[in-house]
């Protein structure tokens, strides 16, 4: 405890009044999805738990549908459709409160973002059209009896709330999802009655909503707005400058709270890749100045400093967050005990948002807990003690092997860790130097900055071992996360054989150009992987002024960066730095073929660089299974099999977790059950 | 019932023995998926038994996971992980046996398939390499110790599907996805131990599977198992004559039962589109000819004449289905009392398969219950009477109008239907005409063939009714059906305020297509509808020997038919039919735009066909508004919010299910909730 250090942050401990409650602090965890709603109600409610533990003075649910006739349904959100689902949210209001925080509910009604898809309602609009998505499903047009019901719906889930025990209630107007929101946008909103035309008008649904959400439950509850004020449509879209400071002023004093936020959510929860941290200031700025109630807005903040400034430079009331509070549940609680090295920072890599939008619960590549908190009964901060000592000797310290150190030094072992680069953090820090991925470098600092200090761990760098070294090493067990290498042949999804003709081009991998051997004239950038590495790897030589053709048999531009909110903005990115995009397309013998039958056109670049797949470099693992010494012999991370940074941090956290678990017990964690009541 | 007719059929009711047990007839539901699963699996156990009741001799589950390494999510599949599974699974047994039939558990490990994204497992595959789909994860090439725990998970299941309740256990090797087909596969497989390299060694792993089962429950229970015998690649991939003849051939004895299916799902469930009843004979002709065990294949049949074909001649000796029936859950019992008309015939569309690739519960075109039997309490084939006469005036007979005339019928109401059209059916009459799209027409026929005779229902054609007829009219309701029009302003996803610059062109719809004013030169499709239509419409100018140009914001041609399966199919057959495919684009001022930022090009075409959206047709529903006559007016179908037809006649016959359910009571269905138990 570093009191000098504490009390630069006292201003981040002082409880803030929202309405009719009070908030502890200013650390507040605005709604977010995480994959786990209605259908994990319980992984949900621990995993809000911890973070109240953690010291958040506020913790709220993601979107929570107050109806049928708005069903997310295939996303896993909330559910407060009537009386029978109130027990599961109460498990969550009474686990946040149980630590002393605020327990927040964002209430919604989507309209045209809810296809319905299970319920099979048709979905509601301002004046109709087609849903969101490419659902053959179209909106109705919403009358003025459709308008009175939503109202007595939203009142009515208003109530529910708070029966379930929930202090601020939100009205949602944001990311282009809320359906108040709908009927703010031009572009969305072609009524002629008093619901359109005039942005009074098209602001009339919202403030109704508001007014009936703090006449219903307004005398316990605060009554929270979360608003876009920006679509980053520039003049097609609801500008901060124009109607979205406008509605702020319309409304100044109504909510007892403004969540200030962008639209859509891939703008709101930009990762590193394309916004740094506090790039909503601007925004927040707008909104500040024209109220006088508290105003909580995000930014992926984790610096202190910055968030000290934030309220010291009227910016922020509250300093809201998601991304950050999920990467460390424990963020407010180590700033109070001014344990700021222990902070272990978001990377903004949205890994956390692939699980939402892969609809699975969330998972967060620097926290390997988050998500585990009840299934697996993980606690970010702690870990049971091994009760017994034993010497660990892991090889590779990339994210897998720091990880494992860090957490098997935590259980009390004692861990030579040995890797044969001059820096750790292997491919964690070996990414970090490509654009937009600094922020790469943190998941490899976190763990240096608990490791380094600790007796307990000593780590080698540039010390490669291999089988006869680490046959004659003093330890009782043997880790390998040695990594793994991008292929040369080409294997992939499309070629499970590797490619043909390969030979015709000088050959690149990733590896290649990360260690300072790239192409250095015209060169395919070939992207059988999918991920973020082929469309950086274009973004990096094109920026070096080389002629650069990206190709992939996917019909988009990295496409599982859809799931991190990033797809639309990577591929228009490469486009805008000049390479040429080939979408669908598959390489064989030289030349680019139409995955769907059409033409293929001879590669004129004579470089190519494959970003294919990844094989493990278990070479060392192979070796040291054929020695019959009796040791205990792991593997993890990439060397196990190749993924993700978040992947490779949770399998070295789990070794280390289920160290001195039997093997058959690894595969089981506790599983919500449908009842089978009723039958 | 027509003893004449049910003795030709007779064939068809015989008992078949699969090895320990029994089927009491030749109807067999095949596995298949249904989006319910573990998620609703009091949904699941009545949808099967409906089946069950409606005369299926043996009702299958769909896939069921048998352990966390191979978990499906997204996908709702089964789930038979541990005993506390078995309950829920014991539902449907119960239920379906309830009625006679077997039951049969498709127990399924599917290796590289299931990237298990919530068990967080490392997948398992042959040799290693990514999963399938574009998910940045790796499987683990199976080591000798993997291969003897998927042997004892898969025997631990077996074991625990027969105390669920359970007759037929599958071992499952079909559509791609079974891991014991991903070591047959050679390009998936490059092991070098006796699971690697010649047929026999590649069929090892499906080979123990069989006798592990078998020694495990085979003594109570039959063994079947489901395999691709042609994955329709060529020689690139198994085919019926090379190693899918041999493997049969090499394991023809050992389980009870071969169910014959082709592989990838998309070519084992081919749309009308992409084949014709009964086009998987040829297929089923070699499992038969290599076996003395029984054999059951699926081939979309609706016709008991074909099903008796395939019987005597020796091709199939169970009659596999899964969307007949899904389409018609009676079909066996309407077969059996001759009432052939009452059939509802699958119309192939896969609108049943985009429940599952949706990630919600199954419904079908031909069946508006399918899915909600436990939900809703709705039954295929019975409707409460409502036990009063109502005279009901339904304006339309396209699919919503013909279905609620039908069901209200049932109910008891007197209906006169009136339409303007010289053909009942509405859009889907007009849609049977464009290519493969012919069995659209059933969705007219069987409910034409219910009305027809039935003396409660007059159908008027060409007699179309404006405000002032309707208000002269005797009639105690009126329901609005009218359909819907095509837009000629562009509104769409893209374009929300419609397409600028659309002067310069010929323009051109489906409605104007199918009224036979086709464009006839060079056109411009230009599809923001995103299902089928568009796709149809070029392929039928493209016929006719037009130059035509397919361009779409989105990043691939009818992308909402990935969900049907038939997407990549589509993109092919347009692509060898000559259209031009531009995906990606944006149509404004006579320039196709790049979506991400890339350049605009002008469109040459003079004509413009525009498949963007459709409006309700719906004024002659607000007319009747303004009529203050106190009879109850209804909307219903694409009048009310143009959709699908499968949305259609859900319209139809929920206003029928629902005539005397008060108002506030329709939103709400029985829901299965998650337990809150271990809070």
């Amino acid at each position: 405890m570093m009191s000098d250090e504490t009390s630069r942050f006292d201003i981040l401990f002082e409880p803030v009044r929202i309405g009719p409650v009070i908030a502890p602090n200013r650390f507040y965890q605005v709604p977010h999805c995480n994959g786990m709603g209605h259908r994990h109600p319980l992984a949900h409610a621990k995993m809000r738990e911890v973070k109240a533990e953690g010291g958040w003075g506020v913790v709220c649910t993601e979107e929570v549908e107050i109806h049928p006739s708005s069903e997310f349904s295939p996303y896993i959100e909330g559910r407060l459709w009537d009386d029978g689902d109130i027990p599961a949210l109460a498990c969550m209001t009474e686990a946040v409160k149980r630590h002393g925080a605020l327990a927040g509910i964002e209430l919604a009604h989507t309209g045209l973002s809810a296809a319905n898809l299970w319920s099979r309602e048709i979905p509601l609009s301002p004046s109709g059209g087609p849903v969101r998505d490419y659902y053959p499903i179209s909106t109705r047009a919403m009358d003025k009896a459709d308008i009175a019901d939503l109202r007595r719906w939203h009142r009515a889930a208003a109530l529910r709330a708070k029966k379930a025990g929930f202090d601020i209630v939100y009205v949602y107007a944001g990311h282009d999802l809320g359906l108040p929101m709908h009927f703010l946008s031009r572009s969305l909103n072609s009524r002629t009655d008093e619901y359109g035309g005039s942005l009074e008008n098209r602001a009339r649904l919202l403030k109704e909503l508001i007014e009936d959400t703090k006449d219903a439950v307004g005398d316990t509850c605060a009554v929270a707005v979360r608003l876009s004020i920006d679509q980053l449509l520039g003049p097609e879209g609801i500008t901060a400058e124009g109607e979205g400071r406008e509605v702020i002023a319309l409304l100044a004093e109504l909510p007892d709270l403004w969540d200030v936020c962008l639209a859509s959510w891939s703008n709101d929860s930009m990762t590193a890749r394309f916004a740094e941290e506090g790039f909503q200031e601007p925004y927040a700025q707008v909104v500040k100045a024209l109220t006088s109630k508290p105003v909580v807005g995000v930014g992926r903040f984790t610096s202190p400093d910055a968030m000290v400034s934030q309220v010291r430079r009227g910016v922020l009331d509250l300093i809201g967050a998601a991304r950050p509070s999920i990467a460390d549940p424990f963020l407010p609680a180590k700033i109070r005990e001014g344990r700021f090295d222990a902070i272990r920072e978001c990377i903004g890599c949205n890994i956390c948002v692939s699980g939402d939008t892969t609809l699975v619960p969330i998972r967060c590549t620097q926290n390997p807990t988050m998500g585990e908190e009840w299934r697996r009964g993980w606690h970010p901060e702690r870990i049971p003690a091994l009760g017994r000592t034993e010497r660990v000797l892991i090889l590779g310290a990339g994210p897998a092997g720091l990880e494992a150190a860090r957490a098997l030094a935590q259980r009390g072992c004692e861990v030579v860790l040995a890797d044969a680069a001059a820096e750790a953090g292997g491919r964690a820090a070996k990414e970090a130097r490509l654009p937009g991925l600094s922020t790469w470098k943190r998941v490899a600092d976190h763990r240096l900055q608990a490791i380094l200090p600790d007796p307990k761990v000593s780590l080698y760098l540039e010390s490669r071992m291999e089988a006869e070294d680490v046959a004659g090493f003093d330890c009782d067990a043997v880790v390998v996360a040695t990594g793994s290498t991008w292929r040369r042949d080409g294997m992939g999804r499309a070629a499970r054989r590797g490619i043909s003709g390969l030979e015709r081009f000088a050959l690149f991998t990733p590896d290649d150009v990360m260690a300072g051997r790239p192409p250095e004239g015209p060169v395919l950038v070939y992207d059988d992987d999918h991920y973020y590495m082929a469309g950086v790897l274009a973004e990096l030589l094109a920026g070096r002024g080389l002629a650069v053709t990206y190709a992939t048999p996917a019909s988009v531009v990295s496409a599982f960066t859809d799931y991190t909110l990033e797809q639309a903005k990577i591929q228009a990115r490469l486009i805008r730095l000049g390479v040429q995009v080939r979408c669908g397309v598959a390489l064989a013998d030289g030349r680019l073929g139409c995955v769907h039958g059409g033409p293929a056109a001879a590669v004129e670049a004579p470089n190519l660089l494959l970003v294919t797949a990844r094989d493990p470099d278990d070479a060392l693992y192979r070796a040291l299974i054929a020695l019959p010494d009796g040791r205990r012999l792991e593997r993890i991370g990439d060397a196990l099999a190749p993924g993700t940074i978040a992947a490779a941090v949770y399998s070295g956290h789990r070794l280390a977790r289920e160290w001195d678990m039997p093997a058959e017990e690894r595969f089981s964690f506790k599983r919500e059950r449908v009842s089978l009541e009723g039958w």
